[in-house]
This record gives C-alpha cells, sequence and structure tokens, in this order.
C-alpha cells in the first residue's frame, strides 16, 4: 500500500472565498505513484468546508449571497456571547475570531469535514465540471488540508 | 487489497428523484469477493447527491417540498444571467442545463458527493432503514456513479 | 494492511444532543496499531450525523435553536401523516418513532452519515479545535456508531 500523507496551506482572502485544490491534488497524485486507490482531503479546520462542485463565478455570488441571508453574521449567536460563554476563549474579548458563531452553524449544515476521491490508472476520477474547493466559513486567514493518498 | 471499480449509469426522471443504488451495491461487493473493507459511492456530477437514509416515498414528498420552497429555481441566480456569466458556456442561451443555480447551491449545502460505507464478513454494514441514493439535483438526465471496493 | 471494526453503542439523552466520540476514538487507534492510514466514523441511522466541529455549549444552544427554527418538529411531515403512509410501519399510531419527519429532512440537508479521518504516526490527524461528535437528530434513544481502522 503506497501512500502519501500531505498538508496544503493555503491563505484564504474573504468569507466565503473558494480556493480551488484540484491540481495540487492531481501533483501529489503523480508524485504518489498510485495507480489504483483514493485520496482523502480534509480541512483541519471547524470553519471551513471540502467541496466538490463547478468553478463559475456566478455560483460563488450566488453562494455568498444566500449563505449571508441563511446565517447572517450579525445576528446573536451564545457562541459570540462573551457574557456567558467559558470554553476555548483563546481570543481576546471581542476579537473577531471569537465572533464566529454564524461560521460554525454553517459548517454544521455544510458537514463534509473532507471529500474522498477514487483513483483510477494513476488519474482524479473527477466529472467534467467537478473542482475540489475549500470554502473559507468564516474571515481571511492561514488554512491547513490534510491530502492523505492510499492505494498500489 | 482487492479492488473494484466501476460505473453504475443511471437515467434520472425528475428533479429530487431518489434513485435506490442499494442493490446494484451488494452485488459488486459480491462481485469483489472483498470479505473486510469499504465501498465508496461517488457521484461525477456537481447537482447530484449521494445520501443514506430511509427508503420511504413520504419523505421523498417532504424534501420535494422543502428544497423547493428553500432554494426556487425560479429565483434570480447569478450562473443563470447570461448577461454577466462568461465560463462554461458549453449550453445554448437559455439552455435549461445553464440554468440551475438552484442545483448548484442546493449541493453545495447538501455536500457529500460521495458515501462511504463499511464491509465486513462480505456484506454491506448498513443499519435498519439506511438505503444509498443518487439523489437528482437537477432535471432528469444521465448520471454515473463510481464504486470503488478495497479492502481484503 | 491492519484493520479494527468495532461498534460504539451510545445512548442518547435528548433532541441535538452532540455525543463526543474523540477518546473512544484515539483508543481504538492504539489498539489497532494501525501507524499510518485512516479512521471512518459510521452511524447506523437515519436520523443522527457524524460531524466534526468545535466542543463548545454555546455552539450546541446556537445549532438548537437555529434548526428548531428550520424544520420544526410541528409542522406537518407527508412521513409523519399515518392516513396516507403504507411504508415501514414499524411502529404504533402515533408513536413518536413515526413521526419525525423533521429529522430525516435535517438529515438530508445535513448529510454525511460518516466522516473519515487520517492517522499519521499513530496518531488521529484533528485541527486544534476539531472534535467528532454523533448529533442526534430524533429523541432520545439507543444508537450505533461503526468504527473502521485500515492502514498499516
Amino acid at each position: 500500500m503506497n501512500k502519501i500523507h500531505k498538508l496544503i496551506k493555503v491563505k484564504t482572502k474573504a468569507f466565503l472565498e473558494f480556493v480551488d485544490l484540484t491540481d495540487q491534488i492531481e501533483e501529489l497524485i503523480k508524485l504518489s505513484k498510485v495507480n489504483a486507490g483514493m485520496v482523502m482531503v480534509f480541512s483541519k479546520h471547524t470553519t471551513g468546508a471540502i467541496r466538490i462542485n463547478e468553478k463559475e463565478k456566478g455560483i460563488v455570488k450566488d453562494f455568498t449571497e444566500f449563505a449571508t441571508k441563511f446565517l447572517p453574521a450579525d445576528k446573536y449567536y451564545h457562541h459570540n456571547d462573551l457574557t456567558e460563554r467559558t470554553e476555548n476563549l483563546v481570543c481576546d474579548p471581542n476579537a473577531s475570531d471569537c465572533l464566529n458563531g454564524h461560521s460554525h452553524l454553517l459548517h454544521l449544515m455544510m458537514g463534509a469535514t473532507s471529500e474522498t476521491i477514487a483513483i483510477e490508472d494513476g488519474k482524479l476520477m473527477l466529472g467534467t465540471w467537478q473542482k475540489i474547493f475549500f470554502i473559507e466559513l468564516d474571515r481571511a486567514r492561514p488554512r491547513e488540508i490534510i491530502v492523505k493518498i492510499i492505494g498500489e
């Protein structure tokens, strides 16, 4: 069983940016020399999602408009309420990375901290329109994505 | 490591049809002779979801009514706006397969382009009520699903 | 290829309880002696979700308030309508486990019957804030989660 376990580091620029990881993943598959197997793409974050979808600017605009209405950042969230919150307070009072209740709920609804894709004949088995994205569900920040390849 | 990499082809009949793939997947597990391992069921499409849920007609009706209200097809979507869209225009102006912004947003929210299920004693380890579906998030069309089995 | 296939049994206490499975999964990885591989955590239920998120009481409160409004239990669901339903009626008329249309729709939207996490150097490769939860989408009840570890 060949395998690769690598970290992709990205620096996101905005809430709901779609970062296309497809080329980097294809490069790692070549490196791994795995002919038949699977690649898992895993976000190490609780406010970022791995998603497979079409790469088209309109979809990103649509999703941004939709998600902003669906779970507005400026609503009341217990997670943001520093008068009642006691856990995981590694941020200064009012620091923006503590005030991301909307990001956590969007992540809980969207799910999928990872996606797994088949490898066959040494190639990533995606459909015509499928690209693999990290979607930023919080403000701009550095992010890490694990790419794990297994197979033969 | 035994393995099988197969394509299931389906022809969906309508928006939000639930196509039950469970029997075909069980058949492929028998063929693979894998006793202990995993099967991955992967949709090659950006407007179709793989889902595990109960098979009951009321749930399909409920989901159709819900999703139609949640993300109506006839709302404005940038993805559908051929006056501003410049990418992936492999369709004629106004062709229905270009006008599926609602399908992309539903897919982004639902996530899960694939599901992975354990195999033990040569059997698919599903719970009592679990069936594996391809859910059509766009209009009726031909669809392809990859079934990948690994194990021993 | 080493492997472990185990069942974790939990008894949930309420709708939208977050049951933290992380410690039990780390224990199983130690037992498996897998150094490099993957662990799959799979719910055997159609009204329960596996989710990776931060463990903070405010998030659970926020999600409960959100989900209760998003898909209220007391709305009309075809799945709950015993005057029209004919399938999977293993419950008495009006039994609460038949009246869970909201749970099925929440599950269909949230997706992810399972999550897969990398193992490297014998350790679960989670980010700083990531914990693995079973989220109860129905009333309190006994639940079973499959933990499958593969690797070397």
